[in-house]
């Protein structure tokens, strides 16, 4: 196993300091290996969370205009309720908290027994649960459809309606709808090895790909041959097309990056993106391209689509100040 | 080969125009394979460049504060003279353009004969070039010290000179004493494959690493086995601390991913880097943390150390926006 690591069982920890001394902005709390804001804000708390191994989500979403503070799990599982409620405690400033996750199993339990926790000392919490994954309809870890990299869209467009001073119900408001307007797809290219378990998780043949993989290797819709650029884009895109209906409208963008894919490789499968959308007659209103929601070293990419109107189009393009997004 | 490509002779067209896509306040000089900002500014022009594989670097370094077009070579290849000279033709706004090149004999020769072709244009062209590598005195592609990732710290200062209106020997000063002060140090764990060429051009065994490797393969100072974080950091921070003073200093810090290292370990790594420079009394202005100059899917990672005094740090400081850095 080939990993700049030292103890397999302190990768999360040692990360979240380092990213901590890399953005002094923000604060870890030791054992509960939550990230948030130093300076609070008085306004509705923002708090996701999951799995490690999705970096920069979630604690690289943390600042100024996205989240308040990211809660973070072991590689690949969910974060405990305590850990969970001291995450909801860092952000809370009395105006409530809203809970942003992605639809597994684990988070859901967890999550929404830290919301019990939370409730029983007179904090206010409301969750949205991200599924925004067309692949399958249920999976290894979740019931229903995954939650991917579209989540850090919802982190934003929520993040800005709180940060403008939306209440509550407000900003979930928001978040749901964001949620109802986003669709994602993937595929996988090569797997990747947890830092405590040493050997892959699951082997490609050297000419095979996995379409609609998800973000921790769980089945996709299909294993074929490896596709060029265009084929890709066409596959991912036409699955995300047929499910939700953007013709002639303004979207956003996100092509994204499993964690081995060179940017190189994720600007070309842009190039092939905009050619479908535009095609189609869907305009794009900003296209992010990049390793937003990643699965350790696994070389792959997903492809995001938002359907905007005026008030997310507004919230998108209102400024955030974090470590893994500048507006 | 798994990548995401259409035909292995387009990929850098292809990916600036995927880049140029996501960032429409930039253009894509067709054929010539530039990116340049549309909105030009009457200042000192800057421009980077050399092979393509190295992404985000140069043409994500474009916009405010920065570049002001970038030059891309094919895959590993220095970009021609002609390409070159569009480039300095995009920058200039008659104050004169400063070239910032990384130390390669194809580009060093390139770069010369554009300028000369600048010149009998009557334009102004100083030229700087990059040699923060200490791992190796001479290599594959270079005479004296190579350039990596250190180019970056390059481009935000000078270019930070240039928005402040500094003139064409001021911001070539500023570029001179920023490259005086950087040292940086590398190593890798996986090859890479060129699109063109479909296999890997150098292998490592299972449990191999390669200090000091450079940025396109070429050979570093020892091969040995998969180190902890902290080993590595120790072997490459003292590397770098032997060559340049940093003592009671404060700098600025580099952990760069060659592409295929998660994010995870750039973090852990830079924990370990701050403990090292904590113990020697070096403050820590800023680090960045993430992919700056890459290698295509390579996996390994460098550190970069500049040395900042108040006109550094105050240009290192000032705002940028660009698709790869935004301050």
């Amino acid at each position: 196993m080939k990993k700049i690591i030292n103890n397999p069982d302190e990768v999360v920890s040692e990360m979240l300091q380092g990213l901590v001394k890399a953005n002094p902005q923000l604060q870890y709390s030791k054992d509960l290996e939550v990230v948030s804001k130093i300076d609070k804000e008085n306004k509705v708390g923002l708090v996701s969370g999951g799995g490690s191994g999705h970096e920069p989500a979630h604690a690289g979403y943390v600042g100024k205009g996205m989240l308040d503070a990211a809660v973070a799990g072991n590689v690949f599982a969910s974060p405990s309720p305590d850990r969970i409620l001291k995450g909801i405690q860092e952000a809370d400033t009395g105006e409530g908290v809203l809970l942003i996750i992605k639809n597994y199993s684990g988070d859901i339990m967890n999550f929404s027994m830290a919301k019990d926790l939370a409730e029983m000392e007179d904090i206010k919490v409301e969750m949205v649960v991200v599924k925004d994954d067309v692949a399958v309809k249920d999976s290894t870890y979740s019931t229903g459809r995954r939650g991917i990299a579209g989540t850090v869209f919802v982190h934003k467009l929520a993040g800005a309606k709180a940060a403008a001073g939306g209440s509550l119900d407000e900003v979930k408001k928001v978040a749901e709808k964001t949620i109802a307007n986003i669709r994602s797809m993937g595929m996988a290219m090569t797997s990747c090895i947890l830092p405590g378990v040493g050997v892959p998780g699951f082997s490609l043949g050297d000419n095979e790909i996995e379409i609609g993989m998800g973000i921790h290797g769980e089945p996709g819709v299909e294993r074929t041959t490896v596709k060029t650029a265009a084929e890709l884009a066409e596959i991912l895109c036409n699955r995300i097309l047929e499910d939700y209906d953007y013709s002639d409208s303004e979207v956003a963008v996100m092509v994204n990056g499993l964690g081995a894919t060179p940017l190189m490789e994720l600007y070309i499968l842009n190039n092939e993106v905009e050619k479908i959308l535009s095609e189609k007659n869907i305009k794009i209103h900003k296209a992010l391209v990049g390793n937003y929601m990643t699965a350790l070293e696994m070389s792959g990419c997903s492809i995001t689509l938002l359907k905007l109107d005026d008030e997310l189009m507004n919230l998108l393009d209102a400024p955030c100040d974090t470590p893994a997004l500048k507006v």
